[in-house]
């Protein structure tokens, strides 16, 4: 049956992120839809995020166009314009290789509930904020290359 | 910036199915989010249902996979196994090639929204309940290949 049983999708909080900044995602609940689907072309994530948590450290991808909608509770995209308020059913796009560093948090006190899509993983992605970068191929690396510490 | 302003994408009720095919879409109006992005990876549609209107002829495709979310009022999914009501929140996934026809349709008092992501057309689409087919490359014609009278 095509309609989704969302209990029926296993809800996660890890982060593949080093350890350092895996700090704001424990309250971050993802469901990957798209897998569960079987899909090939685009991966959909139900995400739910409990107040305090963010979606991603901010950042763009090089090579993968994303998109957000927002089903409930709200939540602050924050991106090099500045700081959005984005309430359900107000959808956000993020277009490859804009260089403009984006993520959600809620700010609420309320759980605020979206569906995300995306490319599937390929090429670089770059964090603005922080000393880290994802080589495609390579993992999350610091800016210059080098290599997190072993996580446990 | 990323949050989309709704109005100022263009809504279209048209459709490009064939005359005698094209009825039930008058009250469907779609926004190309994905295409006002610039998004290459894969389409997403904001659509309005108003209270008649379905989504599509009811269709499976060989080659693209397609999500739905439905945004506010509420939509009947038609498919293979039967008719199931969905509400704001509730999702559906179309896997390429799954055989399983589907279609949503408003049969509710209120307009319905909901946005639909789907991977760039490509490939065949088959249509169980009417005599008409897309051929990948050669658009919609009756199943057994012959064209549709030219439309005005």
């Amino acid at each position: 049956m095509p309609k989704i049983a969302l209990e029926t999708i296993p809800a996660s909080n890890g982060t593949p992120y080093p350890a350092e900044f895996a700090g704001p995602f424990a309250g971050r609940w993802t469901r990957r839809v798209g897998s569960a689907a079987k899909f090939e072309d685009f991966g959909v994530s139900h995400v739910t995020l409990e107040p305090g948590a963010q979606s991603s450290q901010r950042h763009w991808h090089e090579q993968e166009d994303e998109f957000v909608v927002v089903l409930s509770g709200t939540a602050t995209l924050v991106d090099d314009t500045g700081r959005t308020l984005m309430v359900p059913g107000d959808m956000a796009v993020f277009p490859k290789n804009d260089g403009n560093g984006h993520m959600l948090v809620n700010e609420g006190d309320q759980p605020c509930t979206l569906v995300a899509v995306g490319a599937h993983g390929r090429g670089d992605c770059h964090y603005p904020d922080i000393d880290m970068h994802l080589f495609h191929g390579k993992g999350w690396r610091r800016k210059d290359g080098t290599e997190f510490p072993e996580q446990e």
